[in-house]
Parts: C-alpha cells; sequence; structure tokens
C-alpha cells in the first residue's frame, strides 16, 4: 500500500487471507516517493514465490499500475477514498488501465474483497482453499438467513 | 456475454486467450432475459474444468455480478459501454461488489486485459503460459521502442 | 432488501404500506451472497400472490434486477446509499435496466416513495385504496400550508 | 411526452404496448409551456379511465413529476437524452422525487421498458396480460440462445 | 421554497433584500404536493405586482421551473443541497430549462446571491437600489482588504 | 463572448433579442486573453446605459464571472460545450460564483434563454416588452397543440 | 488566495516554501470582489520580481485564471473544496484554462505540492534550492521505510 | 507519452517550444509497458540538462507521475482524451497526486498550454524567452480584437 494511513483499511485484505490460511507480507511503498523501492520489493517478492500482488491506494493511485508494470503475476487494485473526490479518483486511476497491463480492480475500500479474489485464485491450482471458499461461501448464505431473522416483517 | 452485440468487443478477450493458447467458450447468456441458462452455464462450466470466467456486460452490468453468485472461481468483469452512460454505469455496477463475492474489474470496453488477467491467473500453475506472459511483456516494452520511432522529435 | 442494515431505511416502505393497509412481508435476501435464497422467495410470493416486489441495495445493487429477472409482476427498486459513492453507484445499478426487464427505480434512500407507488400499482384495481390515495394527498397539500404558516415572512 | 422531437423514443413505449394489446393516448403536452394543457391532459386521462401514466422529457424534466402532482394514478418517467449532459440531467430531474409523489423512473431513452412496465401493472388486475407477459418472457429466453447461436465460439 | 426545512437556507435571500430595502414575502409551495397553490400563489403574486419571483428546492426541483411556467417575470432558481447527491440534482433539474422557459440560476445553497441578483434586476429600473449595490460592492473590496490583514504573511 | 468560435451558438441570444425588441451589441472580449478589453467594455458599455449583460464562455468559463466583477448590472451567463468535458466544466465555472457576485445562468448553450431571460428583466420596467413576453409564451403554448398534432397516436 | 477562510490550507503552501527558503508574500485578493485590487498585486509583485504565482480559490474559482491574465509568470493553481460539490467545481474551474494562458493545477486542497512545484520550478536556475528538493525527495523515500514498519505484517 | 497515437494532440506542444525557440525531445515511454524505458529517459534527460519535463497519457494516465517519481525538475502533465470516460479518469489521474510529489497538470488535451507554461518555467531565468512571452500575450490581446471584429453584431 502507498501509506502506513491506509493500513487500517487494507488489513481487512490480510483478515481475508488469514481466514484461508493464505500466508501474505504488507508493507508500505509508494509509487512516487519511493518508486525504486516499489520495484525492488515487487521483484523481490517474485522471486521469493509470491503468486499475486494486492495494492492499494487513494487520489491519483498509481502504486496497483506500477506494481502491474513490474510483474506477470496477477495485481488486484484497491482503489482507496481519500480527499475531496472520495476515491472516485481512484477507482479510475486504478480500473481505466491501458491493453496490455491489467489491474483487477475491486471495489472502492474494497479491501477484503481483494483478499477473497487473491484466494480464488490461488484456489485454481489448491484444492483445500478452494474447498475453504465454497464452505465460506456457504456460511454467507446462511448468515443471510440468520440477519434476515432480525429484521423480518410480515403482515400477511 | 449479455448480449449477442457485445461479441465484437468480447472477441479481443478471445484473442488474447488465442496468444496464449488458452481454450476458452465464449456464449451470451443474461442475467435478466435468461437467469436459468446463466446459472446453468456457470454450473456446468464449472463441474466441466473451468477454471476463470470473464463476463461482460453493459448498462446496469449485473452479468458478472451474478456470475460471481454461481462459483468461487475468479470472476473477471468488463464494464461496456453502451447507452447514455457510455459506460459508466456498468463501471459502477461491476466493480462495486459487495464485501463478500469480488468481482475482478477491468476497464470500460477493457476485453484484451480480461483475456490477459485470465492468462495471469491460470499461469500462476502454468509455467509454459508465465513464459510467454513474460516473453509478450517484453514484446510490448519493444514495440513502445518501434512506436516511439515513428514519433519521436528532437530540436537539441 | 440485500442486508440487515438496509432496515431502517426500507422500514420507510412498511410505513407507508401500513398507512394504505397493504398487507406485505419484508426479508432478507442478498444477490450475490444467497441467490437461490432470492429466486425462491420471489418465486414462492409469487405463487402466494404477491402483486408487487419493492428491492432496495447498495453498492453494485443488482438485487431489483435480480428480482425482476424471477417475475413478471412490477418490481420496485430502491437504491441505496452505502458506501464511497453515496448511493450514485446503486442508482445507475438499478434504473438501468436493459431493455425488456424494468425495474421502477424510486430516488436515492426513496423507501416512501416505493412504499406510496406499490399502493398506486394495487390501487389501479382496488377503489378502496385509491381513496385512501387521494385523501392522502389532499392531507399533503394541507401539510404544505400548515408548514409554509411556521416560516412565513412578509414584509410587503 | 413534452416536445415533438420526443417521439421517435417514445414510440418504442406504444410498440411495446401494441404487443400486449393495451390501449393507449400519446400526445405532447410541455410542463413549462403549456402547464395548463399538462394539467388538463392529465386530469382528463383519469377521469376517463386512464390506468397508467407514461411521460418521457429531457433535460430539467419536470413532465412526469408535473403529471404526478396531478393524479394519485401510478407514473412511469423516462428521462431522455438531449443537450450536452446527455440524459443525467433527465435522469436526476426524474427520479429524485421528494417524499410523497413517486415517479416510477426507468433507464435513460428507456421508453420500451416504460410500455413493459404499464403492461406490469395493468396485468396485476389482467390475468389475459399477465399471461402474455409470461410469455413475451419465455420468448426473450429463447432469443437468448438464438443470439448466442451467432456468436458463440468455442476452442475447447 | 418547496419545503420548510428550507427556511434556514432561503433566509439568506431574504437578508439580502432586508439590506436593499426590498419588500417581498416568503411562502412554502411544493410543486409537487401542491400545485395548485403554487400556481395560485404565482399568479396572485404577479397581480399584486411581484417584479421577480425567488425559487428555491432540493433533490428534483421543480419548484423554479414551474413557477416560470406561470409567469413571465424573472424566476430566480437556487438549488438546494439535499439527499445523497448533495445538491447536483437540484442543480441540474434547474439550470438545465429547456428553450422558451429561462430559470436564472444561482450557485448550489447560494441564496444570497438569488436575493442580489433580484436587487440589480429590479435596480434596473431604480436609481436608489443601484446606488445601494454600488456602495454594498465598494464595501465587499474594502472587505477584502480588511480580510486580508488578518491573515498576511510576508518573508520578504 | 470569449471567443469568435462562439458566436454560432451565442447569436441565439440575439435572435431572442431581436424578437423582442431590444437593441444589443455583440462582441468578443476574452477574460484570460484580453482582461484589459473586457473591463473596458463592460465600464463602457454600463456608461452608455446598458442594462443587462449576457457573457457565453466555455470551458473554465471566467467571462461571466469577470463582467460581473466590473458591473452590478445583472449579469445572465452561458455555459457553453466545448472540449472534453462537454459543458459541464463551464457550467460549474459559471454558476458556482460565491456570495456576492451573482451570475445568473442558464443551460448549457442555452443561449436563446439567455435573451429571453434579458427581456424579463427589462420588462420588469416595460410594458411594451412585457406584453411582447406574455404574447409569446401563448404562442408557445399554441405550439406546443401544433406540434402534438403531428405526432399523437391513439388507440382508444 | 480568494478568502481568509482559505488561509488555513494555503498555508501548507507557505510552510514548504519555508522548508525551501523560498520568500513569499501571501495575501487575500477576490477575482470578483475586488478585480482591481488583484490586478494590482500581481502587477506590483511582478515588478518587484516575483518570479511565481501561487493562487488558491473554491466553487467557481477564478482567481488562478485571472492571475494569469495579468502575468506571464508561471501561476500554479490550487482547487479548494468548498460548498456542495466539494472541489470538484473549482478543479474544473481552474484546470481547464483556454489556450493560451495556462495555469499549473494541482490537485484539490494541494497546497504543499503548489509549494514545491514553486521550489522545483525556482530550482531551474537555483542550484541550492535544487538541491535541497533532492534532498527532500529522498528524506521521502526513508520516510516511507519508516512508515512502512509501523503496519507491516507477515505471515509467510 | 504513452503511446504513439499521442503524437497528434502532444504535437501541440512542440509547436509552441518552436514558438519560443526552446529546444526539446520528444519520445513514447510507457509507465505501464516499458517502465524501465521511462525512467532511463528521465534520468538520461536529466543528467543532460533538461529543465522541465512534459508528460502526456490517456486513462490511468500513470506517466506523469512516474516521470515525477524519477526527477524534481517540474513535471507537466497532460490529461489525454481516450477510451469511455473521455478524458476525466486521466484528468483524476494526472491532477490529483499526493503530497510530496506534484505534477503541474493543464487541461484535458491541453498541450499547447503545456508547451506555454514550459516557457514560463524557463523565462524565470531567460529574459530573452520572457520577452518573447509577453509579446505573444500582447498578440493574443490584438488577435481578440481581430475575432471580435469577424462576428460583431450591434442595433444599438
Amino acid at each position: 500500500m502507498g501509506s502506513d494511513s491506509d493500513a487500517k483499511v487494507m488489513g481487512d485484505a490480510c483478515a481475508a487471507l488469514d481466514e484461508f490460511g493464505i500466508r501474505y507480507e504488507m508493507v508500505v511503498a509508494s509509487a512516487h516517493r519511493s518508486p525504486e523501492r516499489a520495484k525492488e520489493m515487487v521483484t523481490n517478492a517474485e522471486r521469493d514465490g509470491a503468486a499475486v500482488f494486492i495494492a492499494g491506494a487513494g487520489m491519483a493511485a498509481h502504486l496497483p499500475g506500477v506494481v502491474a508494470s513490474f510483474t506477470t503475476k496477477p495485481v488486484i487494485g484497491v482503489p482507496l477514498a481519500a480527499g475531496a473526490l472520495q476515491g472516485l479518483d481512484a477507482l479510475y486511476a486504478v480500473v481505466q488501465m491501458p491493453p496490455g497491463i491489467p489491474v483487477a480492480t475491486v471495489a472502492i475500500g474494497g479491501a477484503r474483497n481483494a483478499g477473497i479474489l487473491a484466494a480464488q485464485i490461488i484456489a485454481t491450482s489448491d484444492a483445500s482453499i478452494a474447498a475453504k471458499l465454497r464452505e465460506s461461501r456457504e456460511q454467507m448464505a446462511a448468515g443471510v438467513v440468520e440477519k434476515s431473522k432480525k429484521v423480518e416483517r410480515s403482515t400477511r
């Protein structure tokens, strides 16, 4: 992520990865203030076997695209709400990548979904994580029933 | 994809998949006009070993999210420009997914990047496609040099 | 509605239905987290004689369109303000339905109007509710006069 | 509708009503240039048994709301794309109605869906139209299969 | 104005009119909830010699346009920030009037400027108010100098 | 107006003024390229008895505000569609004036309404123009009836 | 800057200039309320050797463009968030300058970057400030490492 | 610039630099497809004495920010209109830079102003270019008078 102030939101991605038992490393590396560090970290991580990158940034959010320029691994981008435009600038700066260098973009502030998407990607070749994803999905469906009970009303 | 009129743009994804030697099936299945068919196709494709889904749709583009609701495989969403809002409606309807069900969104009309992203996902467990991706990236960088030569100007 | 957190706003629709003596059932059913449940509930409700559906959801708000894909009864959609885009994403995702499957969309957060619109639809074949609607309209007009008195100023 | 230049788009609503055998009258009545006429037409139409109103207008599209202020019948609003803002102004001016006076809004330029929604409303008390709606929906689903065949590709 | 909740902002217009010694009447009259009242008030006011109308409303803000449809006097529209779209809907619904029926639109929430603009219009045939406007403008310029002194910094 | 390329649209204002027999002068004066000229022209015109100013400009459209800073006469602003943002930039730059210096803004490209509004302002002290405005309004209402006849359809 | 209420944000520019040892003068001068003063200040400052101008304003933010119309020195514009549109109006009004009169625009509220940009401009002919800029950049990169340490997580 | 397809618009910057006799080099270097080349070119150009950088790019336009991350020289960013969002994405991605790394942003497609701004920056230490800028400004003002003559109308 581009700044330590993003850690609170991006922690949701870590939480999701923890649920699926996926190992990760979370660091700050600015696309603009420390481009060398960003490049080095991506290159080292890929060399050390990283399967997927998640990059979150706000405003003119270049980090996901910059990460994607240094690797051919899937890069998930999380636009973060910051400043006057409330994340709309970040959304456009992350999702509107030119042909050739995709960034898999999730919702503004959608770090949890970034973690789940990373799990889905890894699960394409890991049956155990795939099973956990199916289980988690069933729990979600069950959760909807529970939540519904709390607020249901009927006058029939 | 949601309509046969989307075939021209979505064909870019096929072209990218062809470049990387990835097998695919392209069909029309509307989230709204044929929800049963959409569900059946996703379920059957997953059963038959599909690793990744790419869904493209315009306007209130629900197809990527609906596909994602029927599978835990990665789903790539392509917002398509159609109607008065020129794809902005589709972008919001595809990328702003609620927590739990991610859609990996690419640029409006970014079908080629959807194909490349699918290749990147499959390459996390396929060294041969990973090698092709790296090679393709190098060609892209070389292509920039070629393109530059066509328009370079210098008055130094 | 798509989440129990929507119950507070969507309760305005129930209040309106109560005023006109219209029976209803309010439940949570996510288009994405529990698509089967959503389908089943719509199908069962239609079988049990439901005349109108009201669906409220936020962000990439697919629920109204998904409900509409399972029934030919009128479906009223309520875009809800949630997340960074403050309901603009939900508005586009609800109102911009493709030809063939309409969703009768009301204002962002306009659950009360959804209830009134449902009453208007039912009143097309129920003279007693039609009379109540006319009476309610007259009270609204009278209410404007009352409200005006509280703030009127004149220097003539 | 507010202007004769809207007739081409709004004709889609007539076509849909024709398909379902619903009788209608299409006229021009500007909310701003002829407010008396608009009021008179709504009042007369309601007296003559009109069940539903469809109003289409562009720019600061007040006609649907003005029609709704003169009747308690359901009013369907069609925002039309005109001028520099391409229908976004019309969408906001039609859908964002204040509490008390709903307008059932469809997509920008969505006149066909306005006609179908009118049919759905009338069908709540007309079994024959309800049957036609179900039949039409089945044909739509079948049409998707046909359209798919035209563009399907498979490399499996 | 369309609602008593608008009185606080619209009071700024009264304050401006008071400064220039212009007589006025402030009332609530909803374009939608009490269209008859709105028409009657505009017609009566014009008959009683009103020179200018100021209309403020939020959301799908039809009141200024509706007032303009009942008079050929200048109508000043004040879009008010209310609801999820923060006044952008009101701005479009007020300013984007079709050819033939202008509304002189000021900034979102710009009630003070509406009062000043009304004074400018009346001053086109009232030398005393014209003089007050020039004097007020000079005071404003002087006020800028005063304000500047409070925050000036110099390191020259 | 700010550029000779604006003459075609701004000519609509002249046409409206011609209809009401109002004398005018149309010139180009850029707020940015010739600020001295703009100031001089406004000052001279006011000295020579100008009652109302109409200023049209595109992009970061400062001309209306700059004109308003040099006079206390009513200034009507016409945002013009030019460049990538299609007039949205001009709309914001014209209408969102700070407290103290109003600009009476009309629709994007709404030069005809600017002319009519100028006529309405002048008519507050000119009974003959007021009569022409009422007559023109009646013709507009009659025109709606004519236009309606061209496109009316009925299946009743 | 256009108002004393802007002093808090614009102070960030002063702070940046202080860091690089650049002398400056900060004053309030409204483009609309005191156009003469604005012109005079720009002219005097240029005569007294000012190398760069920084102008910040909100809403229909004309000040940067107006300053640019009075000088051929570089003008840096800071759009400020104020009012209902949260700075989007100011951004468009500052950045969308017509050909011939550029304004070097920074982010909404980006006064600190305005100060740094001014330093970069002055550093094109001042080796000592250029050295300070390089040093500051290195400190920023080091700061990223420090910030990262505070929030790093690893499960490898 | 990021692509050879940008050469036509970016050529306006060259034309402006030619007018002021400023030497330049125009090349293509993609932030994403050839990040190494982009870095190298910036570093080499700075070493060879480049005073200012101009970077133009469309969509998620990262090039200006990436250039700025490799130099402390002033960087001028030109957002280019491309794809469905017509340059709005590029504007946000260029102008909304985080604190520390400014990009001097001009209008969407505003390459000519980028060239003039570069001249203004260089002119802070080059009296001959400063003189040319003042002369050019006077010609612009004279040009307004010429353009005005072509379209002036008067009925006084």
